[in-house]
Formats: C-alpha cells, sequence, structure tokens
C-alpha cells in the first residue's frame, strides 16, 4: 500500500524484485477534479515511476516534462496553482474522458500500467470518490489545495476523508488481499496521516487488511526523527504526537505485526512493543530500494515463522 | 461573416484596418467534443490570426506550438486523427471548464479576445450547437472527420445543419447586425457550403442580415475557378455546380447585393446579373489583405450610394 513519491520508491523495488507476484494499492484521496480534469496525483506517480517515466531529478511527474500548456493558460487567465505538464496532461484528459464514459478507475489504471510494460498490478484503493480534507483552525482544505497551493503551511488540526462511509474496496483489491498467494502486506513509507489513512478508511479495505493472515509490516518513513520528504513530521508535532517510531507503531495499533525503523533511530527499537526491524530505510538508488524490499520480505518471512510457531494470529 | 483560415485573412485585413470598428460573426457549425474537450476551430482560427499568435508557414494553429501532449496521448492509446498542441489546449481545457460552468460561448470568446489584445468584436454565430454534418453517399460525416480524418477525400452530395432549426443568433450579434452605425456585411471568401451556409442556417440570423439596410457584399472564395485552400471546387462538381463566380454569386442570390471577384476570373464578370468588382483576392501578406479590404469597402460604398440614388432596396 503507498502513497506518492516516497511511497513509490519502495514500490519500484518490490517491482523490480517481484514482477507480477506484486500488488501495489494506491492512495486516491488527493484524486481531485481540476480545470474538469480527474487528476490521480499517487496513482500517476506509481505509473510514472514503475514505468521508467518519472522525472527522477524534481522528483515528481515526467522526465522530459514541458510546460507549454501552463504557459497558454496563464496566458488565458486560467488557474495555475497546479502545475500540469504537456506530457502529464495526456493521461488526465484521456482518464477523464474514459471515466466520463463509464470506465473505472481500475480498468483505466490497468490499462495504462500495460501500457508502460509494467508487470506488477496497480491498483487503486477505491473507484469510489474519497476525498481527504485537511482542517485547519480556519478552513477545510482539500488535499491539493492544502499540499501545493499552500505548501503545507497551515497547522493541521485533523485529516477528514470524505466520502470514504460510503466507498468500498474494488474487488480487485478485496481479491488481492484474499489471495492465498499472498505472503506479506507492506505499508510503504508513505505518510500515515495523507497517505495511508484515506487507504485504511475504506471500511471493507480495512477489515479485509484485518482477516489476511500474513504479516503486516510497516516501513516507518522517519529518518532521524524527520520525513526524508513532505509534512509527516510537521503534522504530527502539530496535532501533538512525538515524531517517533513508537508514535508511529501506535498510529498502526492493531494492524501491523511489525515495523522496520531506520538505523539512525536505532535507540527507539527499546521503546516498541512489537516486532521491530532496524535498517538503512533512505532510498537513493534502485539497489536502495531492493535493498529494503529484501529486508522487508526477510522480516515478514521472519514473523510469519514465529506466528506459525506460536500458533497465533494478530 | 467568416469560416477559418481563408475568411480570417481579410478579418485580420479588417481589424487593422477599422479596429472596434469591425464586428466578426465566425462559423461554429464545426464545433465538436473531442477527447471531452468543447473544440471551436473556426474561432480559434480568428483569435490565434487576429492576436497574432497564428502559424503563418502551416497555416493554421498556433505559432511556436509543440506536440508533446499528442506523444503522450499516442503511448496511452488515444485518439490522434485531430492534432492538439500544447498551446492549443490551454484553449479548448479553459474554455471547456467555463461553458460546463455556465459561460456562454459568446462570453468566453470576448474575453480570450480582450486578453489577445484584440480591438475587434469576435461573436460566434450562435450560442446553440449547429453541427455541419457532411452527407456522403455511404454515410453523415460530422464536419472534423470529414475534413481532418478523412482530409475532405468523400464525394459530398449535401451538408446539413444539425441543430440549425432550434439555433437562435446570440443578442450580440443581432445587435451588431441591427446596429445603426452599420456601413456594410462583408462575406469573407469562406467556403460557402461548409462555413458560411452554417451561419446563414440560423433563422433569425439571416432574417437579421435580410432587414439590413447596408450592402451585403461577398468576397468570392474562387481564383481562377479554384479555392486557393480547401474544397471548395471540389464540393462544387460534386453537387453539379460549376466552379464559377456565377454560381457563386447564384449561391448568395437574395442576400448580397454585390459580389468581388478576383481579377483571374474578369472574364466571369460579364455572365453575372448583380454589381461586380473585380480586384486582386489572393491575400499573401498584410498589405494584400489590408488593399482588400479597401476594395470591399469603396465597393461597398459605391453600391449604398447606387441604393441611396435610385431609392432603393434589396
Amino acid at each position: 500500500m503507498c502513497g506518492g513519491v516516497g511511497g513509490a520508491k519502495l514500490a519500484l523495488g518490490l517491482e523490480r524484485l517481484y514482477g507480477d507476484a506484486v500488488t501495489i494499492i494506491v492512495n486516491t484521496g488527493d484524486d481531485f477534479e481540476h480545470l474538469g480534469l480527474h487528476v490521480s496525483p499517487d496513482i500517476d506517480t506509481v505509473l510514472y515511476t514503475l514505468g521508467g517515466r518519472s522525472d527522477l531529478e524534481r522528483g515528481w511527474g515526467r522526465a522530459g516534462e514541458t510546460w507549454q500548456f501552463m504557459k497558454a493558460l496563464h496566458e488565458l487567465g486560467g488557474e495555475t496553482w497546479f502545475q500540469l505538464g504537456d506530457l502529464d496532461l495526456a493521461m488526465h484528459v484521456e482518464r477523464t474522458r474514459k471515466l466520463r464514459a463509464g470506465v473505472s478507475l481500475t480498468a483505466i489504471t490497468r490499462d495504462v500500467a500495460a501500457k508502460f510494460g509494467i508487470a506488477a498490478t496497480i491498483l487503486p484503493m477505491s473507484d469510489d470518490r474519497v476525498e481527504t480534507t485537511v482542517i485547519t483552525p480556519d478552513e477545510a482544505l482539500p488535499f491539493q489545495r492544502y499540499f501545493v497551493e499552500k505548501q503545507c503551511k497551515p497547522v493541521v488540526t485533523r485529516v477528514e476523508f470524505r466520502g470514504a462511509e460510503r466507498a468500498k474496496a474494488s474487488d480487485a483489491v478485496i481479491a488481492a488481499l484474499q489471495d492465498p498467494a499472498l505472503d506479506a502486506i507492506i505499508i510503504c513509507p508513505s505518510n500515515p496521516y495523507l497517505s495511508i489513512d484515506p487507504i485504511l478508511s475504506v471500511g471493507n479495505l480495512r477489515s479485509a487488511l484485518k482477516q489476511a493472515q500474513v504479516p503486516i509490516i510497516v516501513v516507518s518513513p522517519l529518518i532521524g526523527g524527520a520525513a526524508v520528504k513532505g509534512p509527516t513530521a510537521k503534522i504530527m508535532a502539530e496535532i501533538g504526537v512525538p515524531a517517533t517510531s513508537r508514535a508511529m507503531a501506535a498510529h498502526y495499533a492493531g494492524l501491523i505485526d511489525g515495523i522496520i525503523i531506520d538505523e539512525s533511530d536505532r535507540a527507539d527499537a527499546a521503546t516498541l512493543d512489537l516486532p521491530v526491524c532496524v535498517a538503512p530505510t533512505l532510498m537513493r538508488s534502485l539497489d536502495d530500494k531492493i535493498g529494503l524490499v529484501r529486508t522487508c520480505a526477510e522480516f515478514a518471512m521472519q514473523l510469519k515463522t514465529q506466528a506459525q510457531t506460536a500458533g497465533g494470529t494478530r
């Protein structure tokens, strides 16, 4: 399960190591309608990253991207706070057209993944709309207004997932979680509040996770008590939670069987009351990513063996 | 009144010479929904031409255009028979968004014209949908399918303007035609069947034209019995009409007070039973365009004087 950039790095390692045995369940709480187009930022980040089309320097969007559309849109007085590249636009226009024609986001994503030559299965968490909404002392901000337009500056008091009470995980997501061949469930190092919680807000997805008879592990997105990218630590401070491995584990209490924390947070290990694995979690190179995937796999197998020995379940 | 490229050339001359005293009524029968976007080819040609943004070499679209979107759309398996440039896309996306929000095509066009610094008033013939449909022996083709996808190759048996019976000219169009300051109405050298007839198919627009107390002149799009660009002569042959000035005048019989024909068709003048002006009508340079506008103005004034002397009306 993953969100955007950080999570997609581990997803890339998973896909490179395990190919079509991997299913990636992606957050769609960031999805929004912009300029009349349906934009799915996390789905696209995963598609571009696994499809070898992402801009590794900029950290988001497509390699070789150009901005002619934005230039002309500015000239026409259109909204320019959210950057849509010329290449990226094709995804939004074509997806919007298909959604309006009644094709599901799941089917559209599967089709693009195939065209991009991606072996792994990439699944939106739901075909229903869930809108991640950031509540600040002043207002309720749709996710992209908070994340892009206001650059995560407002103080977060809480996060709501509007529509979650009505949303269902797709059949494909449920089938993946109930697959007898499933070995482990990995929560990628994504922002727990903004990227993973939206996925967990989908009721039947959360219950399918709880029923899964395989280890669920989280890779903490914290490194030395800070996030590599994005507002994870800032939000933790704002909601009065220390940016520690312990707090991260507590956030997922009742769901996870183990946590992987970075070497720089090794001292946190003693404070944790669940299985912990200490490993380098910073992913710069593809080797870093694959290395972390191997760590995840070994840790999950170890948890599975322990559970079998103990005859226990979560 | 004008259609796309050929007509827009004279419109440019009119705007350069008379500025905000000019109103251009533009064909929207070519408008269509493509990839979920509302495309108005003739409106855009006029906006780009008068706004100094057209690609003079290619003859359509914007100068400095790039095609990244099309490249990415092709990769996604999208429809690529109709080329949408990256700069041009901003117009379609922003216009579609505004139309969905309830803004009229007339208001949207006025706004863009102002942003492009265009002095003339550019008016869509109607805010209602009229769909120019080309009837061939085999099928009924929406205009762009005929014009772009099939490159005008099918034989035309007739042209229909679907929706015309319900369409109304906008208040702005009617006001322009009833303006006491109106001096003349010029039908630009556009394709009569595909660009001007759709305008004339709008009932209250046609009756406002007939009621106007000023000369209506047409600049024949034929030069030496052929069209400079586009399928005018080909269609005339297919519907059994000779590609002559006489046939062109007959097409507009009951509507026009005079016709301007090219020097190369000078011999046709004797065959015409309405006032005729012979002049160079090929517009390569801006000077050519302004020269033809001066010819139109002089011819119209001459017709006005004659009508006043004769105490006659059309």
